[in-house]
């Protein structure tokens, strides 16, 4: 909903300086910021930003002196007035399914919360619990004792397998599964014997799940997504992984079983993550890399096998300057032979 | 449906040279075709594959006068030719769902065009719009105020989101997902702030898309599959991407957020592709590369990180000859120490 | 369900040497084994796992002298009775859903076995015949004169197209798609025609198949997945691929068209395979590789382009030799332009 910066200005008790009746529409990053949009300084160290952001304004806190020509809003803590400004602008808008609809398929044995939407064609078995104004969207299917909190968006087509633990205010984007079996053989004379995979998935509060995600249940106990974590789009999850709080898991990546992912952690895109191992907190594994062993925290890793960034950019360096080397040598060798000419 | 090359001569008014009774049951290019195929040579440049092809006729031009020992079938223009016969010999299959299915549930709100097919359990929301002979298979969620073109085809179990807008003679395989929110945070100390997606992905005409992708839609604005462009199985395409006309972007390919593909761009499979840079008109990016920059148009790129195709392959060379060069330093490094004893 | 190794003793016609008292709640192979596991030896060479498991009790041959301190149980033939213990710790748990349910849909002219069960809003076109025992999750589509096996699960929001055959014993997890067409056009003068994709998929007995994959139908002919494979998530199978019996195929595969993939052939998780290669039985392709070319059989690749491993890790060693080999070379430049002015 389209605002004037001096609505805004209200709802933050901030302090415009530039135009206070410029329309605001959209929020963003300042990197990303678009004319239209509000943006947020919060870091001095990224003060160098400010200059070159294309948002029509920009929420700074109050020792913020140079305003770089740019339209600003201050206010005590430019963080917390960044959050409530987002909600101020984009208030949560109530389209979603409403009611249990008269084709949905929900079981007499499942416990459903108030203002519950459950939409046409959507499958709740037996056992289920599904908090407060949570939203199933159609043909949807929420196995056997699966338990769903409030607040929860779960779009068409997604398939919750029997006992998983999804929590509050989550959002899993269509045709995701959660829940499915383990890849787990164990192999007899070339013959592959399934292991029974009777553990679950736990996904915890304020996680986004992207479209097309698969999340296996655990063998025993549970796969764990951390709280505030967020995953892209096409993120494969093996069994028994656990990830921690306020992850950014990029589309495309595989997290292979068993591997314990720290807080804050971001996995690129089609990052692949062997099984068995921990990846510490706050580190970022860039791009298409493949993680083969344990990395520590606060690194940041690249490559297949990836290597600290530094390391990894400097061989690749070195790989371009191959034909440098090459000629080098060839050199060398000439000079070699015209010196064992003359002695 | 099977025809002898006499009846498909006849529907593109050409002349056949050699056993004009032979039965031909499919279509394909000229290296792929197998025994039974048709296929075509438009460009003389192609020559060299009239005799290696095991197709068992052969479309050319009417200047074309070496045979090969191939049947061939002269015509004016074998490009154009050649599309008639495919329709000819693969008439439209009517085979699928016709009508509204009792079973599925289809809005009072919604606008269904004439010959329709809806399966059953499939869900359409008001404010839909779908075009003359279009079919959507059971299971399929149409999101509120969904705009879909005539004589499109949507496989089972796809989920268009709200407000996307689908063109004319399109397919989508099952499972895929339009319209999905894209991956846009906010990080206000630690915590990942969602940033509404509140932009549409819109479809051109003519354009293939495969099983399980994901196509989100724009933050702002319009995430677009251009015109004639086709998508293979779980490809990722991130918001704000907008793709060329008949680009082929092949299985498992991702491309991030803002980026623009040009016209007739091919994507081989598990290509990554960051956000916010350009590929050019004509370029072909390798199987696995990772396209890290803009890539000008007319290229061939590969690697990881991407580079033009040459460079790339002379640098893999290099790589490989380092036993080589690893040997001839420790060869100089003897001879150079004679010396040095010498003196 | 919990066993003492007692009850499992007499289960196998086995000895136990230590606590025959002692619970098993769970299977495992021997390196990933945990407490309350039993697991086995087969094989004479792994003997030295035997000290390390984590396993409760481990199923030996009779000839196998050193417990290593670990409790044992004894029997004839280790294989064939791991195989009995697996199925009689974990009996098939019948929870899944039974008989037709009311709001299924299926067609008067599908054959169903005895004892199958169908989920609500799952679809079952005209022509299909379905199995003994075999269970379909809600929201699945099975497409016209699909035939699919006995003792067969089928998860929620499955699509198989029409005319695919599935066999027994088959396991296909939510949200994957088998027989969707295979990725194929002619282009001419730069416009994609779609070539028809009128052949079908065979799932062979025993495979089991993760979530949101896609396998898709072949061009003519068939596209194959061989008896007792395994396919991990997201996996990509395209048009007339056919793999061998007893494969493992990790997370996020593809493999192109018209490939041919041996017996007991492992692709470990996000390896991409060209198409119309063939790699040959019981070879091991590690994690990330791209298959170019043919692969011999009993070999192990890696890399991309992928190389025999040795060769892989060999020139591995060779690029994190680089810094060495560039001071190297200085030094010895060095060195000679030292002779160069004394001579």
């Amino acid at each position: 909903m389209p605002r004037t910066l001096k609505e805004i200005a209200q709802v933050v008790s901030g302090d415009v300086t530039g135009d206070a009746n410029a329309v605001i529409t959209g929020v963003a990053g300042i990197e990303d910021a678009q004319e239209g949009d509000i943006t947020f300084l919060a870091n001095p160290k990224y003060q160098a930003f400010l200059p070159r952001t294309r948002a029509t304004a920009v929420i700074v806190g109050r020792d913020v002196r140079d305003a770089a020509g740019k339209t600003l809003l201050r206010v005590d803590n430019p963080s917390l007035a960044f959050t409530r400004v987002v909600s101020f602008i984009h208030p949560q808008d109530m389209r979603h399914p409403s009611g249990v609809h008269a084709a949905a398929v929900v079981s007499p044995g499942a416990a459903l919360g108030r203002n519950v939407g459950i939409g046409a064609c959507a499958v709740v078995e037996e056992g289920c619990r599904i908090g407060d104004n949570t939203v199933i969207y159609p043909n949807c299917f929420i196995g056997r004792n699966a338990v769903i909190g409030s607040n929860t968006i779960i779009y068409s087509n997604v398939s919750v397998r029997e006992d998983v633990r999804i929590g509050n205010n989550v959002i899993i984007h269509a045709g995701t599964v959660v829940g499915s079996d383990g890849f787990g053989f164990v192999t007899v004379d070339g013959t592959h014997h399934k292991i029974p995979q009777t553990g679950t998935v736990v996904i915890e509060d304020d996680v986004e799940i992207g479209a097309n995600c698969a999340i296996d249940r655990a063998r025993f106990d549970k796969t764990v997504i951390g709280k505030g974590t967020k995953l892209d789009n096409m993120v494969h999850i093996a069994h028994n992984v656990v990830t921690g709080k306020n992850c950014l898991i990029v589309a495309q990546v595989g997290i292979s079983g068993s591997t314990t992912i720290g807080d804050n952690v971001i996995l690129a895109g089609q990052v692949g993550v062997v099984g068995h191992v921990t990846i510490g907190n706050n580190t970022i594994v860039m791009a298409k890399s493949g993680i083969s062993k344990n990395v520590p925290e606060n690194s940041v890793f690249y490559g297949v096998p990836a290597q600290p960034v530094n390391e990894a950019k400097k061989l690749h360096a070195y790989v371009n300057s191959l034909p440098k080397m090459h000629q080098a040598l060839k050199d060398l060798k000439e000079r070699v032979a015209k010196l064992e000419t003359k002695l």
